[in-house]
């Protein structure tokens, strides 16, 4: 079988913005094909990743508008919704398209429009993702993210200034994305004053609510050839599961998704961490890059703290984790979110990084849905 | 490449339900384990099919929930939503995961929960999946249904008790299925009677508000001789969308999508319509059991009317449609509808269809999402 290539690549500015879903799709759709050079009438199956337009805007169908609005009629077309990780979903579906044979040229685009609602609002639609009995009690998202911070920080050590350098870190990054939605420096003093959210986690741990969206062009390698001699392969892809009730996890510290999810995927590549360049880890909350990276192998348990704190996650580091500013400084826009994590490796492997570029051969997006409820795990490597 | 088989299928009692989407779903996946004699611990991939249990009961992350009832963590879990054709966006999504070789056993649950709110509610949930222009103008589903009679009866100078005779049908068909909501015959009478709801079409034009779930378990067929020597193969399945506002059809009769799903499904595997033992489609409107009728090729443009009025979709006919009692006397919850489909075609071709038995080798689901905006169409063929 023919390795799944990626042709093409983009993202919306993410943040406040005053477009619909559609809108927002559309635009990101467009500039896809406008960057790969490949007409509309080719896509024979559109993906859409997004969590919830309907609760958010009251409107569904969404996949069957986009492909009127991108004249791809009669492509195949299909929402993917895998909560928070419905892009890394969407890059699973969209490389299963294409491997099985059933696709020459699949388009993916996530989005996600959110900042119309109140954060309390916004916060309630993605706590529906949580078992019932846990959000009755009041538990939401941060909330837990609150808890495995105490836990990790008790249990291994790491000062809690650790976690903050980590927002500074990704803020740093993002200062060089155009499309973030914040682009500004903040010091860890900043971070560690910053308003109390779930104790110890401060303002600063976490991710705003976002609009955006994001795309990716899929087809054969041998149909790449025809539109360009500098792409990416999905070398491996894989998703898994941890459990829905978070509370029956043995130890809440360890990803169990990632875990999976990563070794399936390192399997399929044939590679291992110690091959990896870069990664965009799905920095929901500060925490989540430290508990991701030792799941994937990138440090042993207990240290991924030391590893940033060695500077090898760092842009110019060894192995420098979210170059695109991270979900932290980037924005979250659920749907946009995993796409746009395939867009910033897609970019490394390709050196086409701009500002951000690193030295990248091989690169990993690790998406999570839920508190690690839902996992894919991608690995691009570029051809040049 | 192995074909991809189909070993067990499963589905609920469709109607009026006290379990919630969940529970639903686990009923309908727990059924179709024990239907294979498949461990849960087997399945690699878990799909759920489903288009709205955030909008109907505020609940998302439903696969992950499911792939915890199920005990088959850590399987990959996804939602795949095609609005009305989930159900068949997920077979085509179970094929996909198969085909491309990262699954070896995956699990497909299709279901939805409706009755606990008002036909209203229901409607408007369903109708956020069209065009903001046409619905704003008061254009649901149903009234997308009556224009398009209308103008069928017209222009082919069928008689209206054609679109009761296919009621009349599928109520009889629905009898003898004792997952069927609807488990009683009717008269053309009673029929060209009942209230009208969107003139020409009254009442028993339409399909009901169900909730229900139902499931179907797919392998490489090598692995399906692990266990059993009678199972179905999906030989074709292909989808394909048409204009998403209805008014920008140039023939509101021609189901486009239909047309074309059906074209790439007929040509993967190698057959035509006169090849076809049983069909199920779409009957979510009476009228588009003929036009669907017409766009696989079982009957020439206009006259599938002729062609039921002959009894060649009867039960006893040379071509049955709807034997299981199609949406119109089963029930239709949106999710569970296609794989429904899904359940009946592959009892009839592995001969387990119990009272609703016909001689069948190869059957077609015809799955439809919106008024025909995406369709996807599955062939199976038995093995035994």
């Amino acid at each position: 079988m023919s390795d799944v290539a990626v042709i093409g690549a983009s993202m919306t500015q993410f943040g406040e913005r005053e477009e619909w879903i559609l809108g927002l799709l559309a635009e990101a759709g467009m500039a896809c094909l406008d960057d790969a050079g490949v007409e509309s009438d080719r896509i024979d199956h559109l993906y859409v990743s997004n969590m919830a337009s309907g609760e958010f805007e009251g409107q569904t169908g969404v996949p069957n508008a986009l492909a009127h609005d991108l004249s791809a009629m009669p492509a195949y077309t299909q929402r993917v919704d895998q909560t928070s990780s419905s892009g890394g979903a969407g890059i699973y579906a969209a490389w299963q398209s294409v491997a099985s044979g059933a696709s020459e040229m699949t388009l993916l685009v996530g989005g996600e429009k959110m900042t119309h609602r109140t954060t309390g609002e916004a916060t309630d639609v993605i706590a529906s993702l949580t078992h019932p009995v846990e959000y009755k009690q009041g538990v939401t998202l941060p909330s837990f993210a609150g808890l495995a911070a105490r836990l990790y920080l008790e249990e291994y050590g790491a000062p809690r200034e650790s976690l903050a350098k980590v927002a500074v870190k990704n803020h740093a990054n993002g200062v060089d994305n155009p499309h973030a939605q914040f682009r500004k420096e903040i010091d860890v003093e900043t971070a560690m004053e910053a308003p109390m959210v779930a104790d110890p986690l401060r303002l600063y741990d976490f991710c705003p609510i976002t609009d955006g969206s994001a795309a990716l062009l899929f087809c054969p390698e041998e149909v790449a050839s025809e539109y360009t001699d500098e792409y990416a392969v999905v070398s491996g892809v894989a998703g898994a599961t941890d459990t829905h009730v978070v509370h029956e996890r043995t130890d809440p510290t360890t990803m169990g998704g990632v875990v999976e999810s990563g070794r399936q995927a390192y399997e399929m590549a044939g590679i291992g961490p110690e091959d990896v360049d870069v990664a965009e880890l799905h920095d929901m909350f500060t925490i989540l890059e430290f508990l991701q990276m030792e799941a994937l192998g990138f440090a042993p348990e207990g240290e991924a703290w030391k590893e940033m704190d060695r500077g090898t996650t760092a842009i110019d580091g060894e192995r420098p984790i979210n170059t695109s500013g991270g979900l932290k400084s980037k924005g979250h826009p659920l749907g946009a979110s995993g796409v746009a994590q395939g867009y910033e490796i897609y970019k490394q492997v390709t050196g086409d990084a701009g500002d951000r570029q690193v030295d990248a051969d091989v690169g990993v997006a690790c998406n999570v849905g839920g508190f690690g409820n839902c996992v894919t795990t991608a690995i691009m490597e570029g051809r040049r």
